[in-house]
């Protein structure tokens, strides 16, 4: 993850947050009231974003001692406990909110990316994200597919082509397009191609692309569709897949399964936060 | 919704998304290659967040011209046009994604709130939201929750008192924990008690407190104990509400039912973005 | 005090006042010449923002240290010594100018303030600022009214309805206007009316406002009004009170009187720092 | 006046003052509701930040249209309208606060520095403010004493030098310091020693100073000093100089008076907007 | 190019450029003088950046017309007028230092790029850049890299994968390497390998790279280990290439060449603005 | 150097360079795998920007520990050890580029002023930068002009007058654009005229500026020019001087000679990171 990222998000969250003050603490607590407070999961999942605890903390006071008891990646079970912070109480409670609203956000997509990943148990296909992440989140949403056993997809669109639909119909061809576009990247950039049709398939195949995407494919097409790509293409399937059928796409062939849903619709790992 | 903080999510995202440039539409489309695109809804829903179709382009390019065919708060059904978009088809493809990924998240959690609040089917009782919001994207997503027909809990941690637990432990009773924010905080903010037992229901209402909240109780403890509380004091009941038992929380008697998931756990509303 | 607020502000600062560097002292003092300074007040006042000086100087250098005799909301005589800061020289004078603004200014709020609540000298009437702040300074303004006594107004136009004699206009009464913010406002939110004549207030009185606000009374007028405005609403006084007149509001019976002049025209509290 | 620096200060205030919206008015008017407003002065004084109507209002919402009746340095009477707006009253009324507070405060330091202006009444001595300026306001505190008719002492540390008693020290004799800070510094800053004793202004003399300060001096000591400084040598005065005794000062022989308070302790002119 | 990267380097440096005020301009033009500019080139170079002039005078005053004779790639010889602003000469003159400054740098990029490109003289070979660009600078730059007819190695950390010395060392293996990164990185993900002798070549080759970079090889080494890479493997000359030496690199069989003193020992393009 | 300038351009730096995490040595080095690396000089030069290795790898880790053998303005020769790093290798490989763009860039503009200074070899005459600098990085710049033993023109478009061609049009005269500024500017401010002509430097002469620039002029013309000149007023010469005629100019008489390419044209000095 990236430290310099996560903590400008937490301070921006924290400006949100915070206001003018907690005025329920500080009118409660002063300023010294020293305590400690247990971070427990409150379901089964797959933990990412504990540097949230430490690094939010570390803004707002940096006399409060974290202690984490599991790791980003880590699996917990409900009632497991994650970690502890001890320090001035006012403090504790100033920052809970924040901190717990990032770190259930980022366990909720490990937690769903580990699901899938289990759910299609092959390990020679990847289960990936997509650009389909929330404003100003996406380099921590993706850091927590990772820790859910995800890979990542492009992380902007300057990293990778994905040549789509209307690129190919103002390109003229699959054919052109792949051309117009190395000329305009760089060595290190792959090229992607979406396919509808077998026919799409077969003019990327002879267009060299990195990467064929087979769109909105049941299991047994995407097994046909295999055997006219080359090995050293990479495939990749999008397009419908849900934790209900991501089973049947096991055994495949493809290298690759992508689901914008990991990331822009994210139910949150439920965890507390109590003072002892 | 206010515009400044749209923009300066929508520049942030931008940032994030577009990085060094659009190499795929870069490469294909000429600067001035003129299009137009449609935003069409692939679920029923409520919209909300149509503002950042025109401050999103807006920003990209002032010569994209936007007509919307809907407005926030409107009901979709699966097919209609939302809205169309004019201009150079490099920038349409360029902000496509950033702009559809904060318009699905904003009208998804306005979608789940009109489904709760129709759900629920008692006017008398509002459906709140909470301050379990995404990092940076508070103000816009509590914008949502109104656009659906919710309403919204405190902003900050400076805008109302809520004494919980802890507070009441370290101040000694509910009474002590009253008197000492009352004492902090100024006339213009609202005291909220959190209630577990039917003895703490007794002493906010001796307390004044403005708000009491039921916390995990059942419809039928909820209309038990609004008999002891007068009626000039508001009663939120909170956690453990979902769509499948919200129906029966109807004419229990409290004013407010709050929702954390409304806001941490949104599933996106599916709406496409077409070039013609 | 949001301290995340205090940094920001004094990093604003440094910015400003550094530029490309303090030309003076990096010709006259080496990098490491030690030195000792005290802040001493000239001036009886009431002092606000001590934390200005921690946190200036650990923006500046870690290594200096500080050394506070006050805290804030202490009263201070002329030629108190307020605290000391030990450490680089040259540090000690780049920071000094930007930590003294702020400390004045602040000290100058919380002086002023103390010195309207003791002219007043009635505990059952607060003083209260208002939204008349510094643009940037609102959140720093609003803590050094409280350090001098005083207590805060609504912070933002989101924490708080003020319904104003335009506001009724268009809504053609105070109960239509108060009902409209009612729909549009959540549960935290307290509903203020402005009064020009009784019958406003007892408009006011029948809409069930929150607050009622006094505008431009004299302690006669407000004792009379008070008998027409139940108990359990607050009778705020505002407009023309200055501390000539303060006084005589003793005993009036309203429960908060608000000042603009608080925080819009401050007069700082005069501080020096010297080398010793 | 910088205008990328007036519009960084607007927007920030807004976000300030506006948070998650402006509750009173989004409840009462609907968002296309068109009213103008008028912005008239309660009292006789001097304007300075006339561009923050435009600049706050274009921020809000390009539609709203601005028309000024005076100019930035006029003197106004109270009850002289200022100027017009027109557009969504919505609009009009959120941003009405944060443009009259900076346009008062501004106004005010205009006014005030006049009032010296006049009361010196010696057009060979020119007023100048200081660097006791309010944290993130100093640009636009250093453009309103321009606007009454004074002039700016340096804007930072970097482009000005002023040796004081503790860089004398430092250094051994003004000579040495005034040799340091010119092997420092490059060839377009001037240098200004600070003088407590006529044997320092003789030694700032010899040493070339470009700028000799007479701190804390009555008009008496001033004219016998003047004599032994050639005329090449700009003379300032500062300190204890207040509205009571600045008359007095009228042909002492100074180039400039200086005034801390001009910008440290500003009374804000009062301005009004009013509906129509 | 990214047109927000570009404002938004533009405003930060009118910031740094302009402080409190253009004294200069301020003191001898009104706001309302007109007048007219023109932009020539002072010396034979490639032109990198204009968007520039339109996107700097629109933030200081959208009122200022741009009228460009060129466009970014175009090259120009010693007086060739490339373009015309007209508005407020205070503007024009405030705004011309940052302007120039951000075009030369630019244009100075472009056109040794494109030099080299012509001494290299060779269609199958391309040039590239590096990551060793100026902090906050880079976006920018490496698009004047491809105005000059160069291509963009990676933007960045993390889109692409470079195995350098020390990764290989710690791996244990180029193999071992190899597989540590395809394993954590994500489809879209390229591998280079640098190599420094012919036995890491073969390791690279044997680990299936996308990328094999020669470190610091004369052409006729070049020449030489291409034979033993496959031709799907992209080979990077890297090291030493001057424009001196670049022409005996022709035809060395390579894909491409990187060079980063493109980006980090630019030598600015002689760009004048003079009024009519 | 301004430290909160220098940081806030790394962190720009790193969110540019870093994006959403370092693939390569995230994928081969744990968090925890420590080494030591060693910055060595691969030229003779001056060193400048050395605080760039602590501040940088502070905001990294705090952990990593930093030791300087060198420190800004060294000399150092080709192989000289400038500093050694220890910590988390990972993390000393994320921060090397960035670091190395930024010290390489400054020890390049140190390394080059000196060499002027020494081929000039006349004490008496300072080498002075311009404003021609590079987009947000004109502080450090200026700081690495010092470090080789230069001296700073002014710093902004406020701190300095200057009064060029257009503005001696605009005013009618020499004289009168003198006057302007001075009725304008403050007494802390120097003013400075370009002169083309013997007339125009007699007229600038008469109307007192305190500096005078002779423009494009050569040794001789210099030479003869400086006795219609005052020793009061100092002189700047400029324009066309590089290091192959700069020692021409020795004993000319001038003050100043200011050269633009010292910051818009910077050739890196080379420096090296390897780890142990």
């Amino acid at each position: 993850m990236n430290q310099l990222e996560l903590t400008s998000t937490l301070k921006n969250a924290f400006h949100e947050d915070i206001g003018m003050g907690d005025l329920t603490s500080e009118s409660v607590f002063t300023e010294n009231q020293q305590g400690k407070g247990i971070y427990t999961s409150k379901a089964d999942g797959v933990l990412a974003g504990l540097d949230a605890v430490i690094a939010g903390y570390n803004l707002l006071d940096p006399g409060v001692t974290v202690t984490l008891h599991k790791k980003d990646g880590d699996f917990v079970k409900k009632g497991d406990i994650i970690g502890e912070v001890e320090g001035s109480i006012r403090i504790l409670l100033t920052g809970e909110r924040v901190i717990l609203n990032l770190l259930q956000h980022l366990s909720g997509i490990a937690t769903s990316t580990r699901n899938v990943v289990d759910l299609l148990d092959d390990p020679t296909i990847a289960v990936a994200d997509t650009r389909k992440t929330l404003p100003g989140l996406r380099s921590l949403q993706k850091y927590a597919v990772r820790c859910g056993g995800g890979k990542n997809h492009r992380f902007r669109l300057d990293d990778g082509i994905m040549i789509k639909d209307n690129h190919i119909k103002a390109a003229g061809s699959i054919k052109a397009a792949v051309e117009m576009v190395q000329k305009h990247a760089g060595h290190m950039v792959k090229v992607e191609v979406e396919t509808e049709t077998e026919e799409q398939v077969l003019e990327a195949v002879a267009a060299k692309a990195d990467v064929i995407m087979l769109d909105n494919r049941s299991p047994q097409e995407v097994k046909k569709l295999i055997n006219i790509i080359p090995d050293d293409i990479v495939v990749e399937v999008s397009g419908g897949i849900t934790p209900q059928n991501i089973g049947s796409y096991k055994n495949c062939g493809a290298n690759v399964i992508s689901l914008g849903w990991l990331t822009h619709s994210v139910k949150a790992l439920d965890i507390s936060f109590n003072l002892q």
